[in-house]
C-alpha cells in the first residue's frame, strides 16, 4: 500500500501504533511525558531544571542514496546523529520529534521500516518518540529534534579548549567514510569487515554515555565528528580562538581500513566525515582518568597551542607540517 | 551571492550574525539560553517543571509556492505556525530550532530575509532563536521546532472534550484560504481588504496569549484550526470520542470573506486551512468567562454530543444535516 493510499492521518496512526506497540515502558521517558504523539505538542515533566536540544536533518541526495541505505537503517541514523550532538554536550536524550518530508508514492512499509529502525535505537538509548509531523514532498527529508538534559550546569563545549590541552579521539575516524566507499563502489571485502564498514556507515552508534563520562571526569570540550575528524577540530579551534597540532603518526587508524584501504586509510581518518566519534580536549591528567573510566579506545592525536583561530596544523615525526587535501564535508561546497 | 558561494559555514555565521544584532535580550528566554547557535545542542535554564515542544515543516511547492510568498514572510510564517500549536496546548513558548534544507543556487540574501521574518516574530512572542542546522537539497523545506513550558501542570488537549460541551472559535476562519485565493487568481480588491487576506495567508497571528487565557479560564479542549474548521473539529471528535453538531448560521465569516467571496465564504470557513484560530470546546459558564477575558472575537458554533467519535454534522436552522464537500487539508490526498 502506498503512503497516498493510507493519506496523511492513516500513516500518523500507523507509525503512532508502531511506536506505542515497541516502546519500552520501563524507560523513564516514557513515564515522565504527560502528552504524546496525536496532540499538537508533546508534554512532559523535567528531569532536570537544565534541558538541551538538537536538530539534524538527513536529505535524499544530499545524505543518503535510496540505491544503498536501507530505510531501517536510515531510521536509525537518523536518530543516531542527533544522539550524537547530545553527546558532544554530554548530556542526557529524553525525548524525540520526527518530521518526515516524503512522496505519497512511497510504499507504507518503507515507513513502517523506518519508524522500527527508529524505535530500536530509541530503546536502546532511554528515549521516547514523542511527536512530529508528515508532509509531503517531492523526495524525503527527515528531521529529528532531540531534547534531553544535563546532571548539572555544566555543559561540554567547543569554546573550551585551552592552550597546553591534549586533543583526544573516541575509536577510529574514518570508518565511516570506508563504509560508503565500499557500498558505493561496490567493493568487496571478507565477511567481517564488510559488516565493520557497513555498520559504521549506515548504523553509527553515538558516542552518547561516553560524552557523559567525559563530563564527569572534568573534560569541557568536545564535539562530534561529523564533518571530519580536521574539519571538527577546526570548529573547535574556531570557537576556542586556539590553534592546534596533530601529529599524523598519531591518529587512530582501524586495522581493517588500514588493510583494505592502504594509502588512503589516513586520508578517509583526517577528513571522512559521519564518524559519531567524539574529539574532545583536556588537560593529560583529565585525560588518563578519561582512559581509565570509558569502555572504548581513546588516542591523544596532539595539542592545542597559541595560535590563528581556527588554524590545525599536521605534522610527521620530525615536526614538519604536512599538507592535506580538502578538510571534510560542508553542504553547497562540492566533493572532492 | 549565493548560498554555496558562502558555503554552510558562512551562512550559519551570516544567520548568527542576524539573530545576534537582532533579538531583543530584554526576553527572559534569551537570559536563560547558557548555550545558543554554533555548537551541538541548544543549553537552557527551564522556567517551569513542565515543558512542551512541537515540530512542523513548511515544504516549497506542498505549503508555499515562492511565486506568491515573500522570504520575509516565509520565515515569519514557519515560527507562526509553530506557534499556533504551542498556543493550542495553553503554552509558554520560549526557545525555536530552524532547520533549513535548501538549493546552493539561492540567493543568501533571500536566506537573510528569511531569518529577518523569524527574529521579528521571535522578538514579538519572547522566543529565542537557539539552533538549527542547514543542509543542501534541491528544493526548500523549513523545519521548525518550538520549545516551551507550562505554567502548571495542566495543558490544553484534543482528547477532553464532553458531550454537553459548547464548541467556539476565535476570530474568522477562511480567511487565509480567501487570501490564497486571492494570490494565487490574482483577484483585485480594495485596498484594506487586499492587505487583511494577503496577512491572514502569509501573515497569520498565533494566538498564543489566547490559548493561556482558555487554560487560565478553565477550557481543557482546543486545537488550533491548521486543517480546517471541520477537519480539526473532527480530529477532535476522534481524540474525545464524541460527535459535534455544528450550526451553518453560528459560523463566523468575516464581512470581506462574505462581500467578496460570496456563496464559496462559508465553505472557505469550514474546510479552508492554515487560518491558526483556536477551536475550542467548554461548559457554557466557562465559554461566557473566556469571552470577557480574551481579546478577540468568540463565537459559539455548536455542541459536543454524544455518537460515533469523530462524526461531525453541519445543520441549518431546521437542524437538518447539510452535506459538505471535502472536509479541509490532507496531504497525500489531491485538492478539491
Amino acid at each position: 500500500m502506498k503512503v497516498s493510499d493510507l493519506g496523511e492521518f492513516g500513516l500518523i496512526e500507523l507509525l503512532a501504533n508502531i511506536v506505542d506497540k515497541t516502546k519500552n515502558p520501563q524507560n523513564t521517558s516514557w513515564q515522565r511525558l504527560r502528552i504524546g504523539i496525536g496532540d499538537d505538542a508533546a508534554v512532559w515533566q523535567c528531569s532536570s531544571p537544565v534541558q538541551l536540544a538538537t536538530t539534524d536533518s538527513l536529505v535524499q541526495d544530499t545524505h543518503f542514496d535510496l540505491d544503498i541505505t536501507g530505510w531501517w537503517e536510515l531510521g536509525w541514523k537518523a536518530i543516531a546523529v542527533n544522539l550524537s550532538d547530545i553527546a558532544a554536550m554530554g548530556g542526557i536524550p529524553e525525548y524525540a520529534l520526527i518530521s518526515l518530508a516524503l512522496p505519497g508514492e512511497l510504499e507504507a512499509d518503507c515507513i513502517s521500516s523506518l519508524y522500527q529502525g527508529m524505535v530500536q535505537i530509541a530503546n536502546q538509548f532511554g528515549i521516547a518518540i514523542a511527536g512530529g509531523n508528515i508532509a509531503s514532498a517531492s523526495k524525503v527529508t527527515i528531521t529529528v529534534t532531540i531534547l534531553g538534559s544535563l546532571e548539572d550546569k555544566s555543559a561540554l563545549t567547543r569554546s573550551a579548549a585551552m592552550p597546553g590541552d591534549q586533543i583526544a579521539v573516541t575509536g577510529y575516524p574514518g570508518l565511516s567514510a570506508a563504509g560508503l566507499r565500499m557500498l558505493k563502489q561496490k567493493l568487496n571485502f571478507d565477511a567481517e569487515t564488510t559488516k565493520l564498514l557497513k555498520q559504521a556507515h549506515l548504523q553509527p552508534m553515538p558516542r552518547v554515555k561516553e560524552g557523559q563520562i567525559l563530563l564527569r571526569q572534568g573534560v569541557r570540550t568536545a564535539i562530534d565528528v561529523s564533518d571530519g575528524l580536521i574539519a571538527d577540530l577546526t570548529h573547535v579551534c574556531k570557537a576556542s580562538r586556539v590553534s592546534a597540532r596533530i601529529k599524523e603518526n598519531l591518529i587512530p587508524v582501524h586495522p581493517a581500513a588500514q588493510a583494505n584501504f592502504k594509502a588512503d586509510c589516513q586520508q578517509l581518518a583526517l577528513t571522512g566525515g559521519e564518524d559519531y566519534e567524539l574529539l574532545f580536549t583536556a588537560s593529560s591528567q583529565v585525560i588518563t582518568r578519561v582512559k581509565q573510566a570509558i569502555p572504548c579506545p581513546v588516542t591523544v592525536i596532539g595539542e592545542i597551542i597559541e595560535g590563528l583561530p581556527g588554524q590545525v596544523t599536521l605534522v610527521d615525526t620530525d615536526g614538519k607540517s604536512i599538507p592535506w587535501q580538502q578538510a571534510g564535508w560542508e553542504h553547497f561546497k562540492s566533493e572532492a
